[in-house]
């Protein structure tokens, strides 16, 4: 089942390449070993969203869940002007990558990176200003229910893989269950949109 | 061709119809008249993410090139603390079932109704935040090029059926070829995004 049409797809795809970006060898380069490697990141036109996104929030505190090697936290924490991003992976390799990623990128100091459970360090933080999540799927609704007191006025959440290659339109395994529940959960909890691209990422605004 | 699976549209526009909204009678019943008369207007998905889009902006000046009866208006007013939108249509009875729109929504002080060619009277307008373009497809990259210098900082330009039915992705006639050259402008000149819902959504970023 694909989501959106391959011809529109990569329509877009080429546009998104059209935009100057101040890393772009670094990022390109991630993008190449991410794809060769199978590491599910988010794409560039995933990653223009929320960077776009993140320059009209203006957070003081983004939060990751399940951050890899810090693609998705490069695009948060480029739009930032202050505040910090919380880089959380359970993995200590990824972690170790992302540092690097931020070190060459003159991040660093936007950062916070931390190893271990996502949902366990991300209650140590308190006012956050977008909470995003891309940890284990079958964790999606849980994570939302046990960090809601942890958001600030205002917040945003930001879920990937929201479509999970289409499956919650008919779930059938446990971890699309999961997802489609958690995104009837956020829409009606929340001023929620679903946006298919990639693999469809949900924004909604804590109203 | 289609733009998105039809099924993943529909689980989205399902979802959409979860988020309880003060005005559903009036709203809904905009929308069954839009879609009896054949009036194209951005639907309840594009109406929530424009609204989304607002509330994050804070504009206090958004101008719409083609407002119809003013459904799209009705999303950005509704999202706005202060300011105004000003709808602009040369259909003077369009902007008159716009009023009363208005006035059911309580609405009336947060809008501007004009009656005209939309680039024309949009000069007039100076430090506009949100520009929304939802007029001839063949006046599109025009009206960016003449309204650029009445953006202010950080404003944010909305364009509608950016992929004008899928046609900008190997465009034959004026209006296609057209959108697809405005695309092009935006995305080499403004922090873009291009949403596959409805016809196609571009969102741009004056950095
Ligand atoms: C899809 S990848 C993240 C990609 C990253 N967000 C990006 O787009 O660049 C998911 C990551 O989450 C991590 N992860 C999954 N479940 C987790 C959990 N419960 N706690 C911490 N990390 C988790 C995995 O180790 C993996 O690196
Ligand atoms: C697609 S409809 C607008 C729908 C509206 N934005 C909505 O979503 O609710 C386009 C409207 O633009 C108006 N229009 C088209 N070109 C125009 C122009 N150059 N100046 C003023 N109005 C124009 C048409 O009369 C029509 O009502």
């Amino acid at each position: 089942m694909f989501i959106i049409n391959p011809d529109i797809k990569n329509y877009i795809k080429d546009l998104s390449r059209k935009i100057k970006i101040e890393d772009e060898e670094i990022i390109s380069q991630l993008e190449r070993y991410a794809d060769e490697t199978d590491f599910p990141i988010i794409n560039r036109e995933v990653g223009l969203l929320i960077h776009l996104i993140t320059k009209l929030k203006k957070p003081k505190l983004v939060v990751e869940l399940g951050s890899g090697f810090g693609y998705s936290a490069y695009w948060f924490a480029k739009a930032m002007e202050d505040g910090k991003v919380v880089l959380i992976d359970y993995q200590e390799k990824n972690i170790e990558k992302a540092k690097e990623l931020f070190e060459k990128t003159n991040l660093t100091d936007k950062a916070i990176f931390e190893v271990g459970d996502a949902v366990e360090i991300a209650k140590k933080y308190q006012n956050i200003d977008i909470l995003f999540l891309d940890l284990e799927k079958s964790r999606y609704l849980e994570a939302i229910k046990q960090l809601e007191n942890n958001l600030n006025q205002n917040a945003l959440i930001i879920a990937d893989n929201t479509l999970w290659y289409g499956n919650v339109v008919n779930p059938q395994d446990n971890k699309s269950k999961i997802v489609a529940q958690f995104n009837q959960y956020m829409f009606e909890n929340y001023l929620s949109v679903l946006i298919p691209i990639r693999d469809g990422v949900l924004i909604a605004y804590k109203d």
